[in-house]
Parts: C-alpha cells; sequence; structure tokens
C-alpha cells in the first residue's frame, strides 16, 4: 500500500473564491484534468440500488476518461463481461474481473459484510495489494465493516469518518462525519477535527484550514450537550497543516465557506445535512454550476483509499467516486493523513457512547 | 385568547405539485392575498442581530400590505415614533406603542428573559389579551422561556417544538423541531408527530399528512439510537386529521416532500438543517421561485400565537413573520393545534433526557 507521493503535503495557494476544487467538483470528472500515475481501483459492480447496471454505466465512463486508470471489477463474471465488451481493446486492457457471486444488501445488518461478498472482495485485493483503493455503492454500514476488519484501523482513529467535500462559494469545504459514525463522543469529534484539517490540506491544498465545529448558533455555548462539551475539546486538540479551531458554525456555513474549510459534525447530521443540501438544489431546479452536492465520501481511519458512493447513486456519481479514489491514491492523501495523525497528541480510549454504523 | 375559527380544521383539496403554499412562501407576504380579519401582532422591536433597524423596516412593509393588521410596538419611544412617522394617517391609526428599553441579548443565557425585557413584554400583551400574537427575531431561547413563562404550556406537550413550513417540490412541508427543544427523547419526538400533523391540517390545509422521522436511510433500522427508538415510538401513536406514520425518511425528502408532509426530528438537527438548505439556496443563486428557506417558525406547545424569526432576519423576513402569526391567529391554528392534541392519548411524562434551549 505504498503511494506515489507519500509524506508531502501539498501547499498550494487558496483557491479564489468561486473557483471549482480540483476534486470537490466531483460529479464531472471528464470536466478536470486527469492527475498522471497509474491508479488501480477495485470497483464493487453489486454495491448501490441500482446495480449493476449503474455500476457499470459509471465504471466505462471513468475508463474512457482516466487513461492511466485500471480497475478490478468485483462481481459475477457476466455483468463485468458486458462492461469489458463495450470498452476498446486499449481500453479493455485496463480492466481485469474477479468473480464475485454475493453482495450485501442495503437492508442487510451491517455484520453481513463478514462473509463472502463483493465489497469484502475488493476490500482483499486492496488488502492484497492487487488494488489501490476501492470504491462501493453499497451499503456504508457494510463497506465500513469490510474495511475495518479487512484493513485494520489506524492507530490513532478509534471511530472512523465517511469525508465529503462541498463546493461551496468561498471554496470547498470538508464536512466530516458524513455518515461513519452516527453518535461520536466529544473526544472523536475532536479526532475528527484534526483528521478534517490534515484531509483539506492534503487531499485539497487548503492552506491553514480553518476548523469549525457545527451548531445552532455561533456564540459559545450555543448547541445540545455534545456541542458543549467537544466545543472546549476542539479548542484544545493541536491541529495539523496549519489549522487553526474557529469555533461554533452554523448550517449555512457548510455551503457557504466563508466561516470555516472543515466543518465537524456526527455522523448523523452530517448524513441528513448532505442530503438536504442536495434536495435543496433539485428544489432549485438543479445543483450549481461548480458542482452539487458530492455523492463520494472517502472513508478515513482505515488503513486503506476507501471511497463510499450513495445508495443511490447515478452512473456520474460512480465515476465520480472513482476518480476521487484515483486522486486519492495518487496524492497519497491516506498514508499522508495516517501520518500527520500520528504526531497528534490524542486520548487512545475513544469515547464510551461512540456507536458506529458498523457493529 | 379566543380566535376567529376555533375548532374548526381546514380541509382544503392537497395543492397540486408545484403549487406554493399559501403560507409557506413565507416570504413574500406582498405576493399572496391576505385574509380577512383583524389580527393585533406584538412586535419584539430589539430583537434580532440588526434590531431595530431591520425589524421596523419590517413592520413597515406588514402594516402596508395587510390592512387588517394592527401592531403593538413593544421597544423604546423614539425607535416606534420613528416607524410611525413613516405612514400615512390610516396606516398610523393601526399602530401603538408599549415604551420597553431593555432587551435580551443574542449571547445572554435565555434566563434573561425572566426580567423585564421586550421580549417578555410583548408576551404580556398576549397573555392580557392586548396583542393576538406575537413576533420575536431575538435569541430562540429566550422567547421559548418568556413565552413558556408567560403563556404557560399546553397541557399535552411538555417540550416545546419550533414549526417551519419549507416550500418542496410536491406542496410544503413542516418540519420540527428547528430549535425549541434541542434533544428530545422518543416520546418527545411521538408527541412532535401528533403536533406536526395537526399543524400541517390546521394552518396549511394538508390533507391527510403523511408523517415520516428524519433519519439516515429508508430502511427500518437505520439511524443513532434516537431514530431506533422512536421509530416504533411514532409507529405506535394516534395520529390526528387523518395523518399516517410512513416511517423513516432522508435529507433530501425535507425540499421534495415525495414522502412525507411532516419530518420529524430533533431541534438541533432541524436547525442545522433549515439553515444548510438556505445556505444551498444561498450557493445555487437564490431561492426557488416558490420560496426560500422560511427565516419565521412557530411556537408551538405554549399556550398563545407565538412566532419567532432568525435572528439574522432581514426587514422581509421580520414581515413574513408577522404575515405568519396573523395567518395562524386568523385560522386559530393554535387553539385548534391544541384541542387536536388533547384528543390524542399520551404519556404525561416527558422523556427525562430531554434538554430545552430553555432550562
Amino acid at each position: 500500500m505504498t503511494s506515489p507521493t507519500t509524506g508531502r503535503v501539498a501547499h498550494a495557494p487558496r483557491l479564489s473564491p468561486g473557483a471549482p476544487a480540483p476534486s470537490a467538483a466531483g460529479r464531472s470528472p471528464a470536466g478536470a484534468p486527469t492527475e498522471p500515475g497509474t491508479a488501480r481501483i477495485a470497483v464493487d459492480l453489486l454495491g448501490g440500488d441500482d446495480a449493476p447496471a449503474v455500476v457499470v454505466d459509471g465504471a466505462l465512463r471513468a475508463v474512457r476518461t482516466d487513461p492511466d486508470l485500471h480497475l478490478l471489477l468485483v462481481g459475477p463474471t457476466e455483468v463485468a463481461d458486458g462492461l469489458i465488451g463495450a470498452l476498446d481493446p486499449e481500453q479493455r486492457s485496463r480492466v481485469t474481473v474477479r468473480p464475485v457471486r454475493t453482495a450485501v444488501g442495503m437492508a442487510d445488518h451491517p455484520t453481513a459484510a463478514r462473509g463472502e461478498s463483493t465489497v469484502r472482495a475488493a476490500v482483499h485485493a486492496v488488502r492484497d495489494g492487487i488494488a489501490d483503493a476501492l470504491v462501493s455503492a453499497g451499503s456504508t454500514g457494510a463497506t465500513v465493516t469490510a474495511a475495518a476488519l479487512g484493513l485494520g484501523r489506524w492507530a490513532g482513529v478509534r471511530r472512523p469518518a465517511l469525508v465529503a467535500t462541498l463546493p461551496a462559494v468561498e471554496g470547498p469545504v470538508v464536512l466530516l462525519d458524513v455518515g461513519g459514525t452516527l453518535e461520536p463522543g466529544p473526544a472523536t469529534l475532536a479526532r475528527h477535527a484534526v483528521l478534517g484539517a490534515a484531509y483539506a490540506a492534503v487531499a485539497h491544498a487548503v492552506v491553514a484550514p480553518r476548523v469549525g465545529l457545527l451548531s445552532v448558533g455561533v456564540e459559545a455555548g450555543k448547541g445540545d450537550r455534545l456541542r458543549r462539551s467537544a466545543d472546549p475539546a476542539l479548542a484544545a486538540v493541536p491541529l495539523p497543516c496549519g489549522a487553526r479551531y474557529v469555533g461554533l458554525v452554523e448550517g449555512y456555513d457548510v455551503s457557504l465557506g466563508a466561516r470555516a474549510d472543515v466543518v465537524v459534525t456526527d455522523g448523523f447530521t452530517g448524513n441528513v445535512l448532505l442530503k438536504a443540501i442536495e434536495g435543496a438544489y433539485a428544489m432549485a431546479g438543479g445543483p450549481p454550476a461548480s458542482g452539487g452536492a458530492p455523492r463520494a465520501a472517502a472513508l478515513l481511519g482505515v488503513a486503506g483509499t476507501v471511497v463510499v458512493c450513495h445508495g443511490a447513486a447515478r452512473p456520474d456519481d460512480v465515476a465520480s467516486g472513482i476518480a476521487l479514489a484515483a486522486h486519492l491514491w495518487r496524492r497519497g492523501a491516506t498514508d499522508t493523513v495516517s501520518t500527520l495523525l500520528d504526531d497528534v497528541p490524542h486520548d487512545p480510549a475513544p469515547d464510551r457512547n461512540d456507536t458506529e454504523v458498523a457493529p
């Protein structure tokens, strides 16, 4: 699991207001220039509400867009063969198949991922060095479980986080958690603040990220018990990459980006918030030109590059999830973020009331 | 506190898809025909981040738009006089003043509302029958505290809820709570489901409202501990007005309205969600034609008609808050909803871990 650019934190200038972030736009990988470097991505063909059709379509788009992309298709042979048959010979040479017939359903308990399944086989491909990263649009809980069991967790992050990057008025906003850990305690939120700051710097080249804690008002003391105890915890934690804690922020800040580059919240709130923003764009007649709410998120806290797509992903969403996985691998993001976290002291005991999606 | 149409539930046909709801649009009262009937609204001149200027401007717009509207301005005499001076003689005859010089600040503890203040004086005006309803853009916690102390609570609702109505693709969506009770337990969420169903029928003429519980997925069992225990509680509670519980819904449903007319959640999540939708509209270049995220919400659970405007309210928001208060009074909404709730059996003991904004 060595990556091409391990250990180096990018320090590009902050994006100018309104400019789309390189990977925040996410949905339309064809619109952004592809980074160089081979990336071998395992794709769970059976994950998602409309799998395999949507996943196949998304994988086709990705492999046609990115000439350095190699795909490992994990799923039934006949599905993979259908996809391969639609490619030209050069593209075909960049696609291999791992035949697996069992999927974890969206209504299945996450522990179903312990058994043989496409998501587990994709995780094992990463673990065994056959793929550099994996993408699944299946059950988030099952992917988190399979990844944590198959790849191991980072020593410094007991509770994984799903990290989404939203295009915002004043540059990209990194929102975490959007569904990895539904009920974190204050210590986990503080750890996720460190993680989000490192991710913003490494994956999106945000200089000296401003980190905020989502609440119902900006004045100190606003919020529920979790927020009132997490606010001093985030204020006290050392942040990497020149990041600083700016205190409480509100719902608008996720789409505006004026007050924070990184917005920290629990996985329940982050998940409903992300989907509410997507719904608002639909209500407004479509997402803004710089991109809508992302339907692909990075899973941080496990020892490998894992991207989770929305269960209702469309082909473009799957393609942008594959592009995100390739981007993170090429930047060495997972390894670099993990290394940055090792340098920040933390309480090794997780909050006792933490509840993950996965048991 | 007798209202003009007490006890009658409106049963107008469901709004056709895409049609703006009579009061869901909220922001532009000038665009909707005014309902007949005198409404005397107490306005807290000193509540809000940009008070009194914004409140004065909003009150001017309201009194010019609605010929049956009477305002009781609660605040410093010189501020009220400036407002009155800008009106013509007929409009002036519909405005009276209650001189109060002290306000509760946005950063003050909600208990500050126990002392003499504009919001407390506005509450007392309603209690004493001098006004029919009150509007404040000041601290939500202070308004909830002042209203609960001054007006009393409904016997059947120990935890008040702030109720916002959002224009959605398929008709208005009633979202509660958006900040009245930050940490409800499952019994309070079930009670709020009853309250939201009654409010949708009475205030917005929604026939047989569909009630959903906000979570991270629609499959049973998705969500954190609160949602997993509230889901069966909502399924078990009898709902008024022909309403039915449709189970778990997701963030999109708040803006789409395809799955539910009433979305129930805790006050923390509802508050950040509402503001996130507002931010998304700003990011998308402006709210949809049928109206953006409302910046005025009804406080239900106290014995009087109370509307809370956003602290960062603009003049149009204040005017739409006044229009909402007049609309609710003219429909007899507060009394009718309260009566409907009395008919639904409930557990009189609130959840022990409930935490309100107000202590």
